[in-house]
């Protein structure tokens, strides 16, 4: 299971009741904060987010758009009592700015910060269900994307074939990868006959904000669905581009190159009151497209 | 005139849809907003509270439910196009932090910060119509209250006694300020035949985050409109002191020992879900209570 709920789909000021930038990817065990705008933690009582459940937080970069929630959400977790330790991925200065702010306010978390500074396109969280990679974005500062990939899924046990060949418990990790049972007497049964197939792990990219990019493609191939920011229509392409940012249009010409399956779009500008525009003008180039809406899941 | 709206009334944890600390004080003119919890930019806009009307931010202390919305609404005021200087005032620190935030997003504000630090108890603003004053307050950290002052009103020039005396308007600035007319063959006529009286300045003190602390009385004494910290019911008082807040019965004692003629509660701890207690409490006490709710203006 990953799915993706939306917090705040906006760009830079906050408008139309949209909020800035924040996601939360959801698995069936833990949940990723990936942004965190002004307001997040709003957002996350607003839509029933547990705070609880996130342990890594990701930060693609220091535009306030993207982080200025963060601190409130870091010292309200620890005025709520929070023990487990948190993973923070961003941009390395942010740490300075996050102890500059505690040390003022003579305030200590109780519950450790990790600091996990992104700095090369690699592996940054291999955890039991899920393998997450940042890769780096063009934008106008450093600027980081997370590429979200389950693991495998073991094959599922078939409880009543189990009793019927009385396998012992001690088996089913070797039955779980596909091994075939041995029973005392040597007979061989299938892995086939006492454990299904699962559907095929999925794979997410948050693409942050991006000029229209070409060396993305190769990054997010053939993903089940990317977020991809769209802060303009394409009558402003010129100015998007001057910004560093993205147009539906382009947004989705990238997915369509990618070969993605499903394309999100977010990262409005606040001068647009509708949104339907976005998504008719992306269809034109690649169908399968939606809004990133605020507090909507999108499953993957 | 001189009003107070209130858009954040909480402490510490966003919670019962309350927001962290903000309001705003209005005189005819303009805008003062003190204090700036985490999403008070949205607050503004929930509340119609105009942006370009501010010029001048006060922050008490660097708690982040006082100050964490700041460099969003600072941010967003730059991107709006704001060119009008603002005034801030508050702790020295803070203008490194600022700084920081703004040099990692490679931002520029295309209107000039004028920052003031906050060091000793003084005339801070000295305006056309207002007198703003800052004094200490006795709180976990450095930590201060600002008393705002209206300026002795002009005396009011009544149009029909002008014609009929015949007064040039050269002559207005001294009727103003309370001078008689003397005619062209020397008669005088009498100032309170040409003017009115208009109703005496205004006082508004908020006193921020603070232990109960008698020194406060003198700084406040009289004021028309105090505010005062409330963050819990009077049955936590050790809890309250220990964290260097007050309670309800605090907040009103001082309120009576001070002689103000109304006290405005706030700043209520995110653990109360229903806040009439606050009042009833505090009213047993000094019966001109009233709890500050987020939305409301409370004119002075």
């Amino acid at each position: 299971m990953l799915a993706v709920t939306i917090l705040g789909n906006n760009s830079a000021i906050p408008a139309f009741n949209r909020h800035p930038t924040a996601q939360v990817v959801q698995t069936a065990e833990q949940s990723f904060l990936i942004d965190c705008g002004e307001g997040t933690q709003m957002q996350m009582m607003e839509y029933k987010i547990r705070s609880s459940k996130i342990n890594h937080i990701f930060i693609s970069h220091l535009h306030g758009d993207h982080y200025f929630g963060l601190i409130g959400l870091l010292t309200s977790m620890g005025l709520s009592g929070r023990k487990n330790e948190i993973h923070l991925y961003a941009p390395e200065i942010l740490k300075t700015i996050i102890e500059l702010q505690l040390e003022v306010a003579s305030a200590h978390l109780p519950y450790q910060l990790i600091f996990h500074p992104l700095k090369n396109e690699e592996i940054i969280l291999d955890d039991k269900k899920i393998i997450i990679k940042c890769f780096s974005v063009k934008h106008r500062i450093e600027c980081w994307g997370f590429l979200f990939t389950e693991k495998k899924y073991a094959r599922k046990i078939e409880i009543e074939q189990i009793k019927k060949y009385n396998v012992p418990s001690t088996y089913f990790d070797k039955l779980h990868i596909g091994e075939d049972f041995i029973t005392e007497d040597n007979r061989v049964i299938k892995n086939e006959l006492l454990t299904s197939a699962v559907s095929p792990p999925k794979t997410y990219a948050y693409c942050a904000d991006t000029l229209y990019d070409e060396e993305l493609i190769d990054k997010i191939k053939n993903v089940d669905l990317l977020y991809h920011e769209s802060t303009y229509l394409h009558a402003l392409q010129v100015k998007a581009n001057s910004r560093f940012h993205s147009t539906s249009i382009e947004a989705a010409t990238i997915a369509k190159k990618a070969g993605v399956k499903k394309l999100l779009l977010g990262h409005f500008s606040s001068m647009y009151e509708s949104l339907e525009a976005f998504k008719t003008e992306a269809c034109t180039v690649f169908e399968n497209t939606e809004l990133a809406l605020e507090g909507s899941c999108y499953t993957v």
